[in-house]
């Protein structure tokens, strides 16, 4: 097979570049080693911001996130009693919508086959080939065959176990990484959300996040150390914790019940940098990671593809050469600006074991100072709803 | 001798104090270890914030302040070749006024003899006694002989070392201490500053910092091993060092001279809380101290003062017993976000030993994000000039 653009990774990054690629004559392929139904098995973050509302707007594939998303104009950071609330929309005219990864990659996997976007399941063993060069493939088995895409660029939206970015040499590129010494357990439930608005708290006994997929569903998040283990873990002792993590008025209004999905996922900050190897584009987790605090995952990636879009089809439609060599330090700025507000939000909401009285007193002088200041709610308030592309 | 106020400590708080409470026709006497030359030879912080020149101008003790001091709208973060100018007087409507400590202190010392404060100086083995009750005394040694002071009230402005502090038990108050792996390396010099405004640069050779006491006399520092000591750095190795961490625009209107000081001082974030016990205030650095970044340490002990003198004259002209037991919180909400705020700028202009990429990568993408965001550049602007009292 021959096309333009060879995408490795059929998760939101690979199937949103897909149809904007496609929207503009650009030829592409997308490679997937999973199925369609374990891809929307995958339970992950819900918050969007208005980059990634908007391109789903641009492709008008936004019916559906319009009429069953929750727009959200505010958050809260709880500490102890206290409630402080951000009121994003009065401090930036602007709104977050809450809407799951899932329901946004049904949306565009309904539409790759409505539009013809092509899509290959089921790929194993995929491999990268002469990206330092102008005629990269990608091979990779199927159906017990060997099929190999010739493409001008490949575009890896795989994820941070995926074959792209260990494509690039390491002399190459370089890794910043900093671990995180607890995880997030998460429970999924089909009972109403005890807010209506999210709540991060920072409790003596730890972490916990109040979040939510709609009216119906919701999501709810502890920290544990990274030695715990799911089965130790029972509903109800989670549904505990989470009461007395998130304080009593919290606490009130949660309706407690089954978990349809469990899970403990670490915390990682990572980029790896430059996200452009010659003819190798790297978009979303297969550049960084950011730990879940603030919802940035996402989101970064739908920037990262606004990017590469942009760069693409200056490249094809305007024979722009200029466009694929500044794809990395465009993103990059953007990326590590949303790598340092993760950083900085999950240091605040969180008790490290590292951290003595001084430390914590800081936590606690921070939430003081973010409680008095609109300056400062304004600066957290323009990071949580995205800065500019 | 009987007083209503027994000062410990005759620095800019406790004399700031003395006339705030003279004025206000509160008996005090400030009692004082050294004598006024040797107060006058200690070199300290040079940016006076808006509560530190009222509360000269409410004594009319800011003549000299207002024709010598230099108001100053803004001050600079340095990285590399870049310079991040923050407009604090656009931003914020206030300016900050650079005018020595040691000035202010003399405009202190000279009042008292003209208006009648009482200072005692060359005072020895000063002991705080009592101070649970109503009826708390001091003694000291002087020309051979012990005196006593009885008084209703004591303030402690005998700064870190002094004897007020360790005359709280330890079961009641709380230590808070985070001890910097650097120290600071000043030099003062007759020459004109590189300058018109502050500059605090974080160079891959370590921190450096561009100020000024007037047009004539400069402030530079670099921080240092904790490990160095002052003859192993000649004025000609630390202009060099100056020269290469401040940049080159920086360096080219440096000019050289030799040094009138020299020294290193170690950086320490310290809180005790709280800060009364019976009849015993604490105010400034006998209470907590701050890295010098922002300069914070002389006009969190103005914000004290006025706290205590406020507090005092209530007690004694209007006879309301609620403001003494409110003194310690009102001061310690104040403190403890100049403690964050001189944290976060130490945290985010210091190269740390402990620091990996990661950890540089979130301070190069903090400065990125200031550079570009009005309401962050707002945030540290309102630190800056000080939050309200």
């Amino acid at each position: 097979m021959k096309t333009q653009v060879c995408i490795i990774g059929a998760g939101p990054a690979g199937l949103l570049l897909g149809h904007l690629l496609r929207a503009e004559g650009v030829d592409c392929v997308v490679i997937e080693r999973q199925t369609p139904d374990y891809i929307l098995g995958r339970i992950r973050a819900g918050v969007l911001e208005s980059i990634t509302v908007s391109l789903m707007e641009r492709l008008g594939l936004d019916a559906r996130l319009k009429s069953e998303g929750l727009p959200h104009g505010g958050f809260n950071l709880a500490d102890g009693e206290r409630l402080i609330r951000i009121d994003i929309a009065d401090l930036t005219g602007k709104q977050v919508v809450v809407y799951g990864q899932t329901e946004l990659t049904r949306d565009l996997m309904d539409a790759a086959e409505e539009r013809g976007l092509e899509v290959v399941y089921g790929a194993a063993d995929t491999a990268l080939h002469d990206v330092e060069g102008d005629a990269p493939f990608v091979t990779y088995m199927k159906d017990g065959a060997l099929h190999r895409v010739d493409a001008r660029f490949i575009v890896g939206c795989d994820g941070f176990h995926g074959p792209s970015r260990r494509a690039i040499p390491a002399s190459v590129g370089k890794e910043y990484l900093r671990e995180y010494p607890f995880g997030w357990l998460g429970i999924l439930a089909d009972v109403p959300p005890c807010n209506h608005e999210l709540i991060y708290a920072n409790h003596e006994r730890g972490f916990a996040l109040a979040s939510m997929r709609s009216d119906t569903r919701s999501r709810y998040y502890v920290d544990v150390p990274l030695t715990d283990r799911v089965d130790e873990w029972s509903d109800d002792r989670l549904w505990d914790e989470l009461a007395v993590r998130l304080g009593p008025e919290a606490a009130a209004h949660m309706v407690r019940g089954p978990s349809i999905e469990k899970s403990i996922a670490p915390l990682r900050s990572f980029v790896f940098a430059p996200m452009r190897h010659g003819s190798l584009l790297l978009a979303g987790d297969a550049a960084h990671i950011v730990p879940p605090t603030g919802a940035k995952g996402l989101n970064l990636a739908a920037s990262d593809v606004y990017y590469a879009a942009d760069a693409l089809t200056a490249f094809f439609r305007r024979a722009d050469n200029d466009a694929i060599p500044g794809y990395s330090d465009r993103a990059l700025a953007r990326v590590w600006k949303a790598e340092r507000f993760s950083w900085s939000l999950t240091r605040l909401m969180h008790r490290f074991p590292e951290d003595g009285p001084f430390e914590r007193a800081m936590q606690v002088a921070e939430l003081d100072y973010i409680a008095s200041s609109r300056a400062m709610q304004t600066a957290i308030a323009e990071n949580y709803v995205g800065l500019p592309v």
